[in-house]
């Protein structure tokens, strides 16, 4: 499985996806789950997938393709498309169509359906930042004031610490300390989403990757800060009266 | 859905459930989830259930109609059975042959299968404590030392807490605690999971139920443990460095 959560915030977006992918428990491997597509100035659009990796990698292949082309124009190329909403509109397109060629070609020999979801997330100048939950079918929702943050693949484990501090007024640094403990607890619970982690940041009208981290195993910060967390747990939990 | 969890801890055992049941989100009901076997002193079992209502309530009926029957023996009375782990056995086999059946019964309207596990947990005079996960073909798992926990329905919420503070050594108020956390967070998180709670704590050797309690919307001490851990956790969140 995977965990990918994205936040939308006043300041800025703030991304984090993990690396592990697996086919089995005998069959696991470490693949990057982010994307970047920037023109910096003018644009940036970080996608990120979970699901099954043939309609993830390829649909990717398929953008970046797109982007690459000289006859691409703003119906197929993500760094033309004029809006954010064209851009999610777009990957949706995409993502659908290779996830049905997929289902189609391995029919014969399975009942499962290759399934993949995305975020995406990004501003253009002059338009809104804006993160949108891509559904395997194509459609899509959007994160808004009143859920601020997206979740895709593995979420429910880290679901309660986000539901508990996250805010359109989060600051940034809250917003990294907050995906990274959601991010936390689903590690620790969940043996199939795995270091090391991608996070980036991209500041409110910037439009381009502000800061962008990858987070080995063993990082000394990461530790130190999953070792406080769990601490701080088990002493409010001591503290509190039943 | 449904949220149950239970604890087999050196000092006894801590069982928790919601009630909250549902047919889509227009038609919720309120339905004990946990049932009480008892013959004070020589044996005490309680079942908790997630899934299907018209499965678990005719596997419980069966069991209670089985217990009734004047006609019972040790291998189909789950009152007459000479151990837990033949105890878990007939509930298996009750719940796997309900199971079997409804789904027969409703192949024709409906691809989803009816589908239902169960927490059972208990002791007999002169045996341990013992405490398994009934899944819905018949077979089970049983808590260990290194895995004093188990949960039905939708476990994952709930599950970080668990993880870092319950061990075999956990005191029984502790126990309490800590599943009413869980709960907690799982209620926050997903609303097909709601009050009231129904708690029951069996104390080791007692061979009855030590402390049962039901919990309903708005109670005082739940609402207070409730802040509590929120305004707790939004400190830690605060406290730590990243």
């Amino acid at each position: 499985m995977t965990y990918c959560v994205g936040l939308k915030l006043n300041a800025g977006l703030v991304l984090l996806s993990d690396t592990r992918t697996n086919a089995g428990l005998d069959n696991i491997a470490c693949y990057r789950k982010m994307f970047f597509f920037e023109n910096p100035g003018e644009r940036v659009i970080v996608i990120m997938t979970a699901g099954s990796l043939s309609v993830t990698q390829t649909t990717l292949a398929r953008l970046e393709e797109a982007v690459e082309d000289e006859m691409a124009d703003e119906t197929t190329s993500i760094l033309l498309a004029p809006t954010m909403l064209q851009v999610a509109s777009i990957i949706g397109d995409s993502l659908s169509r290779t996830r049905r060629e997929i289902s189609e070609m391995s029919r014969d020999l399975s009942q499962r359906q290759a399934s993949a979801s995305m975020i995406v997330a990004g501003q253009r100048e002059g338009g809104d930042m804006r993160m949108f939950l891509i559904y395997p079918e194509g459609n899509f929702i959007e994160a808004t004031e009143d859920t601020p943050f997206l979740q895709i693949g593995e979420h429910k484990y880290g679901k309660p610490i986000l539901d508990r501090v996250i805010t359109p007024a989060t600051s940034l640094a809250d917003g990294q300390k907050a995906v990274l403990l959601s991010m936390d607890s689903t590690l620790r619970s969940n043996l199939s989403v795995g270091m090391p982690l991608d996070m980036a940041v991209i500041e409110k009208n910037a439009c381009t990757v502000s800061a962008r981290r990858r987070i080995l195993e063993g990082d000394e910060e990461f530790s130190r800060m999953s070792h406080a967390w769990s601490a701080a747990l088990r002493n409010s939990f001591v503290e509190i009266a039943i």
